[in-house]
């Protein structure tokens, strides 16, 4: 017995149908004696239609008017799961972003939650009603109503669930839980039990598409456990929590890959100080997001600059790029798409050395060329030729005995 | 220049490209210099959908949810049209109902407006921004989104040009106005330039269906001159206002038919005192509204009452009346579905007698029998056989100097 905060997805709610399902799954917790509080994302494919009628209007539409036709999704879903929980017998009652006291900057389309009131919330479970609130959408301090970006229902779950003090934050969704690489290229990568929230960060954010980065950044900041599980069926899924000293003793929490990064090279750039900032100020001057950098040793007066930035941002990138060069008079840009940055996380590197030099010496020993390196506290991230992915990732979840033994 | 409130039915903005056709008349009452307030309707088919899928959850879905649910048509309206205007370079904002402080009663799917704030609609205005307003929706005094039934967003437009004190309220629909007849019936009959309140009160609830009543009650009580004129063309359309000794001069405005009410009458019930009430009371009971009734004199300790309900709920009341009949001990229950109400409405009566004589005579003069009358101040209604409905129409059309002459 708890206070339980669920949420789930746009395929979880996909149609009448599901929504029955899920529906089913609510009831089941809230028979147990919990609280229970849902958080709903809009049907699976409406976002999209409703972004298209948009665009059909502008190519930029305006956003805060975008945001209010976007809302229409979460509203529509919690209304319709209100009504099945009714129906079925239970109380219940939908709750809005603005009416669930959501309050975010006024930031349209990528809004950040300031704080949430949720007296309403509370007064409602103290009338043991199953509240259903719209995810992904919050009111600013002027009540506009404001959107909080692609995957933003995770983080209005785990933000309701700091707020009302939830004992659990389970996201549901079509994966099992967070494994130790992905599956579909890594036959031996194991579901974890647990994984810290600072390592979660690390794999959302290279590639782990499962939960939204600022929902795990929201859940470290409030301590709220996170269960990433499946909507398919009861098994556990991964909790994601604050680190301990058992998770230290792990080196590596698993591989991540992503090819979702395009690498830009200055080649024979006059080395000034300066001249990185030079090259790059443009880059971001266009909203556009470097990732990793790296400025060779000098040779003579010349040095190469090489980044890498989204693919969706490559060909802009690139363009502004060769403006630079013709500027700053360097002799040549390479662009390549055919990269991938494979990445090893774990909090157990903090207190671990040679995490390093063994990921190096392992792909090595596979002939994998390494063409750019950074590293985090508890990250180490090569970038590949895009063609080594699978195996680079295979070899590496072997090399830091993450291979599922049967 | 002014301030205008704009109303648009659910045809004219059904989809983008009519978004876009209304907002070129909004922009182009807005460059004449006008203060513009618009309120939209969901577009076409949306409610009926919406309606549909709570349906499919539930015979008897919430009210509470459904409301949350149908009002995600009229908030796609308006960001769709905020976004159209905007992108043709003009200053537009959307409001959702509770956003346009729309403060109603808590009755779901039928509240009422209690008060309008309309601050935000008046500094937006100083802002020099077209305001585009969700119709048919407001909420409650604890915040939760109430809509205003069929036809509501009549009233919403009512309503706003009320708190705004705007000059006039316009209601685009897709007919040119009000007419003397239905003209499908009477081919001679004419558009209005003006009607007083009360007629267009009576007209409305005769099934002249262009306005929703309670939105002309609105008018009438803040005295809001409305103008309901097509949105296919620009020629004015009818006046809806105050009456004034013009208007009194004219004995009958218009001639109206209702085919959607059937007749009940309970044979030789015991004439006792109470009895209609006993008759009348577990009707009203079932939610069911009776229009005429007529009690015919007594013969001997019997007589017979007749009732009129709308056909919608003939079934039931029929049902009703034959249970009461057992239990008074009434003769016979006699139901009659094949009926029309014909009326002629004008505020010129009340100075002006012999109005209903020749209703009478010219109706028998076309040898057509008179089933029931009832009658107010600005009114006389005949119930007759539903086959004359026509012929009445246009006979009293007539009879009354109503026809259009070349």
């Amino acid at each position: 017995m708890g206070v339980i905060v669920q949420k789930y997805g746009g395929t979880s709610v996909g149609n009448l149908e599901r929504i029955r399902n899920v529906a089913r799954q609510i009831t089941k917790t809230y028979d147990q004696g919990n609280d229970v509080v849902v958080i709903l994302s809009a049907m699976s494919g409406v976002t999209d239609q409703l972004i298209n009628s948009a665009e059909q209007i502008s190519q930029t539409p305006d956003k805060r008017e975008l945001d209010v036709l976007l809302a229409t999704g979460e509203q529509t879903t919690v209304a319709l799961m209100a009504m099945t929980l009714i129906e079925m017998g239970y109380k219940a009652q939908s709750l809005l972003g603005y009416q669930a006291e959501i309050l975010t900057n006024n930031k349209a389309s990528k809004a950040r939650i300031l704080d949430i009131g949720a007296n309403r919330v509370k007064d409602l479970l103290k009338e043991k009603k199953i509240v259903v609130i719209a995810g992904f959408q919050g009111a600013d301090a002027e009540g506009n109503i404001t959107t909080l970006g692609r995957g933003g229902s995770d983080t209005s779950a785990v933000a309701v669930a700091a707020a009302i003090k939830a004992d659990q934050c389970e996201i549901y969704t079509d994966v099992d839980g967070i494994y130790t690489a992905d599956p579909n290229i890594c036959d031996k990568a194991k579901k974890l039990d647990r994984i810290a929230y600072d390592e979660m960060l690390e794999m959302a954010s290279l590639g782990a598409k499962v939960l939204q980065i600022r929902s795990v950044e929201f859940a470290k900041k409030y301590n709220v456990p996170i269960h990433v599980r499946s909507s398919f069926h009861e098994e556990e899924g991964t909790m994601v929590v604050n680190e301990d000293a058992n998770m230290e003793k792990v080196v590596v929490a698993g591989v991540t890959h992503n090819k979702n990064e395009a690498r830009i090279t200055l080649r024979k750039v006059p080395d000034t100080p300066g001249i990185a900032s030079k090259i790059l100020s443009p880059i971001s001057g266009a909203g556009i997001q470097v990732d990793m950098i790296i400025q060779n040793t000098r040779s003579g007066n010349m040095t190469d600059l090489t980044f890498t930035v989204s693919k969706n941002d490559y060909q802009s990138a690139l363009d502004i790029s060769k403006q630079t060069a013709k500027e700053i008079e360097a002799e040549e840009v390479i662009g390549d798409e055919n990269i991938a940055k494979i990445s090893v996380v774990g909090v157990g590197m903090r207190s671990h050395s040679g995490v390093a030099s063994k990921m190096f010496s392992s792909l090595a020993a596979e002939n994998i060329n390494i063409l750019m390196i950074s590293t985090s506290e508890i990250r180490i991230s090569c970038v590949v030729e895009e063609k080594y992915t699978e195996l680079a990732v295979r070899t590496l979840h072997n090399a830091f005995g993450l291979d599922r033994t049967e």
